[in-house]
């Protein structure tokens, strides 16, 4: 199955001169969704993970369906003052302004094997600080960084820590 | 297992008076996790489900896992202006102003068997918004409102449309 012919290009989304890959229809097709996850499961199935973490909020998306698949939970990386209990709080530059990415103090115990899982790498802010929320407060086992798609162009694993990184599309 | 023992009772969120219940540590947790989707997914194993509908963030986590442990697609119901490609919209009161939801307009094929899924059942406000933008466009069958939480006070089931509702956890 090409599960690539499911992502629909869409141009000038969400603004004029970008053109955005939308993933919406793989997800909504039961075969083309199964068989990612599928060959995700596969890809982790030697790794133990314990917890996939998902990034607000397409990210959950991916993140949850693999926990399942893997036997493990899931953990939300939420925009500041989405989740209840204490937080750790990473702050982060947009392209104008700034904002402010939240994980819950109790997310993982020690010693845990996770992988860190968002729907897009691009210029790698979003990831950056959530990869910044994790290694500054929690001693876990960062096994991967996980995207269903990297725009290869905006260059943002260069950016990013010494960790493996796996992109299932690249552009 | 016990998967009730992992929801959190957080008082006085997200403002005083308020008992928040907390699923995130039975997200986190893998075997907990696990046993909700597997018990879900004997649920409707006879139902044929080709699409499960989540609702914007948390619903979308529910949603991924069960669409894959059913072999059905996922679809998801955003905020305005989330949404690649051309949507319908439904607006919606809160509290205090209104909101907006949409939809793709690809999101189904006619006659395909939907859940539709969210976190928690309150007032019914975004759930009865996500039915309108679903019945009012498309030729769907609409199997079961499927809800983790039920806050029971709030009457919410009352004022939707009459379909079968379940819901996990009441409160």
């Amino acid at each position: 199955m090409n599960i690539e012919s499911y992502i629909r290009v869409t141009p000038d989304f969400p603004k004029p001169g970008i053109i955005f890959r939308d993933f919406t229809p793989l997800l909504a097709n039961g075969p083309a969704f199964g068989a990612l996850i599928d060959q995700l499961k596969a890809r982790y199935a030697e790794n133990s993970i314990d917890v996939v973490v998902g990034v607000e909020a397409r990210g959950f998306v991916l993140a949850s369906a693999l926990a399942y698949a893997l036997g493990a939970g899931t953990v939300l990386v939420r925009k500041e003052g989405k989740l209840p209990h204490e937080t750790h709080a990473q702050e982060y530059e947009l392209e104008y302004g700034s904002s402010v990415l939240e994980i819950s103090k109790d997310a993982f115990t020690e010693g845990q094997r996770i992988l860190v899982v968002d729907d897009v790498l691009a210029t790698g802010g979003t990831i950056g600080a959530t990869l910044k929320l994790i290694q500054q407060n929690f001693s876990v086992s960062i096994e991967e960084l996980l995207f269903l798609i990297e725009l290869d162009d905006l260059s943002g694993r260069e950016k990013l820590p010494d960790l493996p990184i796996h992109s299932v599309f690249h552009y």
